[in-house]
């Protein structure tokens, strides 16, 4: 890992240590990926079967499984590993249940009443990837919002083989429709639907850079889908001082480096030595794992920042703006109130980044690559949709109808402004006015 | 207008008459904008002062308004203008306020704290479209959320000369950074910055296809910046019932058709006399407007539609998913929780689309072209982003521990496994386990 002292750099050079490494999708890909949409579009299910041949090297009995399929795997699942998917569940949905939102009614002046009003996306699509090892975290992270939200058709896509973990978390979610999908052609067939696959209105979940350049194509097109958020390669940054175990933050840093070799990993501490103790934990904690090549790839690129102070470390995570960000400080949560831009925040010692990964509640679909910005943490309100509702009375009209007729004047709107003066004169005929 | 009788139509041909027209943008509309971006992003200011004389045709004194002619601006306004811009803010401002989420805590398991916190988005940039009449309704309806919700820095481009209404209304909403520039070189400014206009994280605002495209553009690239939500056409669909005023109906439509040749507009209802009342309304009241031929092309391509019922013209509207719905029957209340995909719905007699859009305090910023199915009524949320917070005592994180680990091992993901077992060892170390 490479130390930087952050006070002894230029401006110019703290920007580009922060910086994050530019994603070239490179041309081959983009065009890849738009003959798959079209094939999908024009073939349909055959452009399934062929593709899942094709890149997947499998041919599934059907597109879809079947609910035989579905029981045996839960079947073949030891109970340990059940009580656990049971356990993440649980504490996923109660922390989802509680972002239900209250409706909201208020008269803004007499007779003219406001209200929010929301409602669940009616159709959903769910990529969850394959490769090496199953994700069926991620069918939680997905499957529980979408259940709590109420979306009427839920859909999941995934490269067959599907491992049993996730059909069984399927099972829990209430979700029946899982599909032998995988890459471009899933958010292809999800986004357009086909003979099987329905058609959705929002597609959710990761994937490599097929397929988030996929979900990207559908999502510029309005006859597409809707996507959930951009996508970028996942991201750590624990702000720590000189009571943090170094241990535990080179743990913790480890967590995210088996990611992926672009897994970006930062530390920020305004302690020289805890800097050197963690460096050195992670070089001998590294050559316990089981990724370990992969994680020596993405520290390679990674960050140790020396602070002045804790408050300069928290303004260097606010203008990083991590996807997940660890407090290892003395008093972690008064921290809370300054702290901004960042998908996670993990409290203290014991609130370690897989916890959320996996079971505490939380959802571990964050926007990354400094999208903390702007977007959220993947919760209720992205399966759902806010609509907004007024009634007013006829005194109400009246009352705000001078305000109207003077605007829609000023912006040289005639027929708005007829369609409240027309109602006007009408009460006034009726005596009412 | 033209008239379909929907129980007739076969389900082609349903799909087909309400299938929105295709927006061809034309590539010579994008490689026009990729090069403006481009030329404000090499020539900053220049450009601006440049493009701003080659499309806007006028050479303002400076790129920034000056707090001078900000209050020169009010100062002409007459104050009938200034007490209706007030009375709007005001119940803008009430319904926004309404808006701000609670926080939310929850521990999901003993010693497992989940939360929920909300964060203003620091920087956002509103455009205003210039044109041949202001619109101020477009600056409340952006500013006061962006104010509630507490963003630090506001900035407003509009192309010049900017009217004094517009200039009034910023003001009112506490933004002082205000630039003359428009068009695709103002999205540019704010997504990218320039010497003098900042950059921002997040643009709100309407504009034709120019600065629509340039939107899209700097939305696609992660160094710019974020976007409210894709454009289209304006839309109405009005519900009614044989007990509706056919004039009421009539000035809904027209207000929706003169905001420009494309706008969407339809009426469904069961009722073949309410039709044809309806039809020979607009026809009649067409002829008073202003801006008449705008929305004699709007008619054209605008749709009656006679349902078999009211539960079908629902139905219907539901499947259309109208930015602006507007229910008049008997008691349109009671069809509140039935109704789906729209932007903004308007209840009965006297809650005209044009209180909306200027003054009852909803938003008049709304998904249209279908976007409803999955995009929200522009609120507090969109000027505001979602972080989620654990914190795991001790204890907390031994009872959570084993569905990690399962989990994780499942995952085949070492590392995060690790972060939990060595801090689990630390406790049984220390005698805490």
């Amino acid at each position: 890992m490479r130390t930087v002292v952050w006070p002894s750099l230029s401006e110019t050079q703290q920007d580009a240590v922060l910086e994050r490494p530019a994603i070239t999708e490179g041309a081959n890909i983009t065009a890849a990926v738009s003959q798959v949409i079209a094939q999908v579009r024009e073939q349909g299910d055959a452009a399934l079967v062929e593709l899942t041949q094709k890149f997947d090297r499998v041919t599934p009995d059907s597109i879809r499984v079947s609910k035989s399929d579905m029981d045996a795997a839960s079947e073949r699942l030891s109970e340990n590993m059940k009580q656990a998917l049971e356990q993440a569940y649980a504490n996923i949905a109660k922390f989802h249940k509680a972002q239900k939102p209250q409706p909201i009614k208020v008269e803004t002046q007499p007779g003219v009443l406001c209200e929010q009003v929301t409602r669940p996306i009616q159709k959903v699509g769910l990529y969850i990837p394959g490769g090496s090892a199953p994700l069926p975290s991620t069918v939680l992270m997905l499957g529980v919002p979408a259940q709590i939200a109420g979306c009427q058709k839920v859909v999941l896509c995934s490269p067959p083989p599907i491992a049993d973990e996730i059909l069984y978390v399927a099972k829990l979610c209430n979700i029946d429709e899982v599909y032998n999908v995988g890459g471009g052609q899933a958010i292809a067939a999800m986004a357009y639907g086909t003979e099987t696959v329905a058609k959705v209105d929002k597609i959710f979940g990761p994937g490599n850079a097929y397929v988030t350049e996929a979900k990207r194509q559908v999502s510029n097109d309005f006859r597409g889908a809707a996507i959930d958020m951009p996508a970028g390669p996942s991201e750590v940054l624990v702000i720590a001082d000189e009571t943090a175990d170094p241990e535990f933050i080179a743990a913790d840093l480890l967590s995210q480096a088996e990611h992926g070799p672009d897994s970006q990993v930062v530390l920020v501490t305004p302690s020289p030595v805890l800097a050197d103790q963690v460096s050195d934990a992670v070089r001998s904690q590294l050559q316990q794992l089981s990724r370990a090549d992969i994680a020596e790839k993405a520290l390679a690129s990674s960050l140790i920042v020396i602070s002045e102070s804790l408050t300069q470390a928290i303004s260097i995570s606010n203008y990083y703006g991590p996807e997940h960000l660890i407090v290892q400080t003395k008093n972690p949560r008064e921290l809370l109130p300054l702290l901004d831009n960042a998908g996670s925040i993990f409290l203290g010692d014991w609130s370690p980044e897989s916890a959320g990964d996996y079971a505490s509640g939380t959802n571990h679909v964050l926007p990354t690559y400094g999208y903390t910005r702007t977007y959220s943490s993947l919760g209720l309100a992205d399966f759902s949709k806010r609509m907004t509702v007024q009634e007013l009375s006829a005194e109400g009209l009246q009352l705000l109808a001078p305000t109207v007729v003077t605007m829609a004047e000023a912006e040289g709107l005639d027929a708005h402004k007829r369609a409240v003066t027309i109602r006007v004169e009408k009460l006034l005929q009726r005596g009412e006015a």
